[in-house]
């Protein structure tokens, strides 16, 4: 099974191959990324919320003895969910649902079906269950540390005397970076719909529009095609050096730039593309600092391919950002992976150990803010080929001019 | 000072109140929502993902004294959004922010004062200074524990030995219970964009038109809004039985009934709203079943104002929901407080030991779910007043027939 062929969200070759590296019996994703990645289970109020618990239980000798723990109010998502490929859970809680005196179709035998399961009580009962059935009590866990409440990790412990719990997260993150054709299906069409998105706001930019009216028709075109808004930073002029510029009642004028840092997510899968806009003429800074930065995303393209060390693209970058125009240029990253996480492996720093691997998918980005002026902002997203990258996008990182 | 005169989200005199009654000494805010709540700053990464951190300190003997603890990488939206009233910011990390050699405007001088700032290095060891330097390393101090990353509520006793540290996610759900006016005035602006949204997706109900499809007017309408998505189970006919059904390609069918459980987020202040509606004529137990939830919701409604008990709340509508024509209605719970989380005090449970105070938001809720019929639901959001409830919604939660 190679990740080419799979039509899951999780890499399950490299999850396998990680597992077997580190000597990992078994995971356990907690985080909302790392439990509908594993699972393909987006569960509603694990993303919306802080506190819910939803686990997903891994055994490296045979993944499709997995499991999904889930609280009782969210089986239904299981049940409806063409994503989830796990067919073992457990449910934990009460919650009331009724029933027709009426036959039920699939989907609803399904839900009856989960309903039916024993409740299992509070969900770290559920966990521990879930782990001693499957014969794992006394194997090397690794616990995704970031989904688990205070105190979580100290009571697994102490009701698996026997096991070693090692933390999870970083080790789940090497597993994300590397992307299935389904993940990369679906960053290609959120990173069309943010580009598609970015059209419609300037189509109605013109002087005296503020940032939040650039920004309506922006998350409309978004949610028209089924996405949802994320990131949504459209500054004009001296306001566009905010790294988060959050849209305001600052009317555009002439010569003013436009920067926008925004991405929507489409099913679960995330965009963060950035491009810049003047109204009118652009100044000659202005245009000389864009050309610059947009060399710089162009240089650590051509480079990037399988293999490269992910600081020697942050270098290349760098340097070529300067050569080009803007000679003091600093920056503490030139991107960095995407997924169902805004910020996946690899890292694009200086300090990076990450290397480039086939099938990553990334953002190359090489931001400028300058305060009292203005911010400019270039970011691609790509995918990394055999023998270099495929772009995601349909558009230009250049500067573009509103007339 | 009084909540009601109050231009901050932070319900002041409530926090001192309850901080007093527990003898606690400070407060550190540490989840996004509380972070948001106590000081007014909404930092995009802290909302949007899991992990970074940001802090807020309030000294009980002098609230002017707090501080924000913040990545430099987030200092921008602290200099532009007027909800924060905290004046003092401590940052860590390193980002680049160039400086044009040009007059600063006030927004871009408060900015250049925040990257001006020592940094402190990593969250915690700046937390730490920040309660050292208020001389409350020996004091009773009270920490959300929700926002801390595995392993911090250690390291931070280790660092501060003489300190007593308890757990203040609880307090501050406590304290975010009674709401400020300018809470309420979000509040109800959310209801209404979201009511809107409702009204909007109706419009377009048809024969054949599919979930999907209604869901994009819907969440159109509430960006145009200057709202955010956040809830938008829309389902039809058996789907509607899933208490988080995610809309799909399924077609709407004359006699099916649409339920909406819905709501953005507008300014930062949630909504979470329920309507029912059937295309075409309504069958008989459809009809029943409506009227019987929306009496419910009614007879909790004029019951409830200061002094009373939210487990008598909850009583009086399921018993209303049975004997106006559902006998064997059960329920966990008919509602909850809202505002910046979806889940505010006070739980609308049996087993509840809240009592309605004024100026409670709440969501009060009959959802009823048939597997195999359908899914009927009623959910208000009210304020509550001295001699009883304000209504936050301006349509009756009743059966809407969608001709």
């Amino acid at each position: 099974m190679s990740a080419t062929s799979q039509t899951t969200l999780l890499n399950k070759p490299r999850l396998i191959e990680i597992m077997r590296a580190e000597r990992i019996d078994a995971m356990v994703a907690t985080s909302p990324e790392n439990v509908t990645y594993t699972s393909g289970y987006w569960a509603l109020s694990q993303w919306i919320r802080r506190g819910p618990q939803i686990y997903v239980l891994l055994p490296q000798s045979d993944l499709n003895a997995s499991e999904i723990i889930a609280s009782t109010t969210l089986l239904d998502q299981i049940a409806d969910q063409a994503d989830v490929w796990i067919r073992n859970v457990r449910r934990y809680g009460y919650f009331q649902v009724d029933r027709a005196n009426a036959p039920l179709d699939q989907l609803d035998q399904r839900q009856a079906g989960l309903y039916a399961l024993t409740d299992d009580g509070s969900p770290l009962d559920a966990l521990v269950k879930a782990i001693t059935s499957r014969g794992l009590s006394r194997s090397r866990i690794a616990v995704d540390e970031i989904g688990l409440l205070p105190g979580h990790w100290e009571r697994l412990a102490e009701a698996l005397p026997n096991a070693t719990l090692v933390p999870a997260f970083q080790l789940l993150r090497r597993v994300r970076a590397v992307k299935t054709d389904e993940e990369i299906a679906r960053l290609g069409r959120v990173a069309r719909i943010t580009e598609d998105s970015i059209d419609a706001a300037l189509s109605i930019a013109s002087e005296g529009v503020t940032e939040s009216e650039l920004a309506r028709p922006f998350h409309s075109c978004t949610v028209m095609n089924d996405a949802f808004p994320v990131i949504g930073c459209i500054g004009f002029g001296t306001r566009a050096a905010m790294p988060n510029v959050q849209p305001s009642a600052t009317p555009l004028k002439r010569g003013d730039v436009i920067r926008f840092d925004v991405g929507g997510r489409y099913r679960h899968y995330r965009a963060d593309i950035a491009r810049i806009a003047v109204l009118g003429e652009a100044d000659r800074k202005t245009a000389d600092y864009c050309h610059a930065l947009h060399v710089g995303v162009l240089k650590a393209l051509e480079m990037i391919r399988p293999g490269v060390r992910a600081s020697d693209v942050f270098a290349t970058a760098v340097e070529a950002v300067r050569r080009e125009g803007i000679g003091h240029y600093n920056r503490s990253h030139v991107g960095h992976g995407i997924g169902l996480d805004g910020y996946d492996l690899p890292d694009l720093t200086a300090a990076s150990q990450d290397i480039i691997e086939e099938r990553m998918v990334m953002c190359v980005e090489t931001p400028y803010y300058e305060l009292g002026w203005t911010g400019l902002q270039v970011e691609d997203m790509v995918v990394v080929r055999r023998d270099g990258i495929e772009s995601l996008m349909s558009s230009s990182g250049g500067l573009r001019i509103v007339p």
